[in-house]
């Protein structure tokens, strides 16, 4: 075990435990001190940003991942707004809630408490580093980071900056972003259970489950997101076009967008090509149901591995069902519990794939965007969920804490 | 992979899916029609137990132990008023809360669901089977229950009269008790995440470890109680006796009786003989920090190893320590994450030892053996979680469920 990562470990099992008495008033100030000194760093945030879109150019990074990877001034904007939005929301920690007297005059209430140490391993965009040390400076936890390398430049320079500011007021250690490429320091972080409480694995399906099954502590897996949206006989069509548009095109490569439409096979004359041309509009690359011919350039035919695929870019598979049951079955059998949608204006139906479908999100007449801390009212989020032990959807400062019982009394016995 | 186990998991899977949408009235009659069979069958259930009491003598279980098995006409009263009061509580699954109305007229609300299939797995006491079932029906879960060798004709016998009753209602899979012995077919499960989502191994240090190290689906670990209570020096002498007998003697062989007792080192002639006196007419066997010198048949001297040995039995380790922090940070090294008490009339001490102790459950100047579902308006309880992930304390039919998101719109997108 290589001494500089236990000692690591070790340094956030310390912080965490100073932090947990973090009170209202400082947590308030070394989150808006973060928030200014970002900000005043941008163009130093942006300098390092360059490099990374560099590095993505010689690689050969698609568009959509290139997207996720930039820092502009409103992105950094928006980062920094995150974080102050964040310091303005109510306390988590160390409220008390559902208190009661028992019959003998015993209190018994509960705690919410930090969960202590937070790994997470994360793929990509560089702004998980600044929301992930801000989600757990509000819920006193302690967080290692640790990034792709494609972003590695942009998460180093985004660390330092929050250590420097941070380190006025809590410990230092209380974020750390790991810069270092070698898995073998995810390999002995993963093994060290004594000073990490939870690993958070956020990216792909090897990601994921490298991580499931080298972890000795508990994984909330953060999964892709390959979702559907199901537009049914009985959809309003103007609705649908709107949805479909919306769903796949409004930002590309985030993991709320659907990778597949599922459309009841009723409308392939009628419906479905025009909700094609409304992609065909905004670039969007189709792999079609080869049932269904239709030419153009943008357009060509899906394969089975289609329907397996997160393309995380302007790209949409497109499968005929022949009603609600197949598109819950075809859902069942490649979602990814994440967001999945229908469209129709039929209860029975609505109610049916409701009740069937298996996700951290399900959206009736309504974009899977939604499926996102920020629009759900969590406010900012560490990533969306899709185990469901502990939290399914999105992960907010609250899904970053567990609760304890606390028992008051005076000298009470059990009889 | 042995067909017969992947059948039962499949089979788990399939009746967890049938399961989900239980409405009240039948979950209620099903509850109760159950209550009804456990008690009509007592003189059968007795019958079986007593083969399993005659093994326990042929293999010198120790007293405690032996207690913990045996099932006479009260304890399945017990057993019986249980599963009756749990169809009294009111509805867990399929229940909304958090309901919100977004600025462009969103409906986004959280919903109750089930995890799905529980796996199970515990030692000794039969009254798990009729617990763990009644909870996993409240909560729509389908859950599959190995117990150890010790019980196995009591559980047995259990698991059939409910099978037999609720397969009127839902399917008989819904419950599954394993009668085997075979360890491989516990490895079978462990390696079955697609049907199987989260495992509760409710036992001693080796199984929990066995089945975190071998799950391929998430762990809710609900690990030994080695629990203590810390006599501080401004503790009032009267409160203090009778908080250690009771925490000590009136069950032993449960999880939350105290192991160690922690005693300010300024009590040792006043206090502690008048609290060891206590416990001895209590026949307790004393363990004693070889500091201090009492005399009778009853008391051997400590060993470093009694303070990490949880006994299950009437027997106490006690211990004497300089002060609050010196109790804390013996707690640090050798609790379990269980329950942990402080009897001090000081609001300072009992705030420190709160703030620094990390336990599900933590009391001021109450018995340790209220950290139970029951005592803390749970209603009943599968167990008490030891890990924090999820459910940390006693886990009702409420921390069998998680939530997800469900977001209504008319054709709302994001902008």
């Amino acid at each position: 075990m290589t001494k500089s990562v236990k000692q690591l470990a070790c340094n956030a099992k310390m912080a965490s435990r100073k932090i947990v008495s973090l009170d209202a008033t400082k947590r308030k100030e070394v989150l808006n001190h973060m928030a200014a000194k970002l900000w005043d760093n941008r163009e130093t945030i942006m300098e390092a940003n360059k490099k990374d879109l560099a590095y993505a150019e010689e690689i050969g990074l698609n568009s959509a991942m290139t997207d996720r990877l930039k820092l502009d001034e409103s992105r950094i904007q928006g980062m920094v707004d995150g974080v102050k939005a964040i310091a303005e929301q109510p306390e988590v920690v160390n409220t008390f809630y559902n208190e009661f007297k028992n019959d003998a005059g015993l209190t018994i209430k509960r705690q919410r408490i930090p969960l202590g140490v937070i790994l997470m391993i994360f793929e990509s965009r560089p702004n998980v580093v600044v929301d992930c040390a801000a989600l757990a400076i509000k819920s006193s936890n302690a967080i290692v980071l640790k990034g792709g390398k494609e972003a590695k430049y942009s998460n180093e320079i985004l660390g330092n900056l929050i250590q420097d500011v941070i380190s006025d007021f809590i410990p230092r250690e209380t974020v750390q972003v790991l810069a270092s490429d070698d898995r073998s320091v995810v390999n002995e972080l993963l093994s060290m259970e004594e000073y990490i409480d939870v690993v958070i694995p956020r990216g792909g399906h090897r990601l994921v489950e490298y991580v499931t099954e080298n972890a000795k502590m508990p994984v909330i897996a953060h999964f892709k997101g390959l979702c559907h949206m199901y537009i049914d006989e009985m959809a309003n069509p103007e609705k649908a076009i709107d949805l479909v548009v919306n769903a796949k095109t409004q930002r590309t490569g985030v993991c709320n967008a659907i990778e597949t439409l599922l459309v009841h096979e009723s409308l392939k004359e009628t419906l479905l090509p025009k909700i094609v041309n409304a992609l065909v509009d905004k670039g969007t690359d189709i792999r079609l149901d080869s049932k269904v011919k239709m030419d153009h350039s943008n357009i060509k035919a899906a394969t089975d591995e289609d329907w397996a695929t997160e393309y995380l870019d302007n790209i949409l598979s497109i499968k005929l069902v022949s009603d609600v049951d197949d598109a819950i079955s075809h859902i069942g059998e490649y979602g990814s519990h994440h967001s999945e949608c229908v469209v129709s204006e039929s209860e029975e139906t609505c109610n049916k794939f409701l009740s069937s479908v298996d996700a951290s999100c399900v959206m009736v007449n309504a974009s899977t965007r939604f499926n996102d801390g920020g629009q759900l009212g969590l406010g900012a989020e560490l990533g969306i969920s899709t185990t469901k032990i502990h939290a399914y959807g999105p992960m907010g400062a609250e899904q970053m804490t567990t609760s304890r019982y606390v028992v008051v009394g005076d000298g009470h016995i059990r009889q």
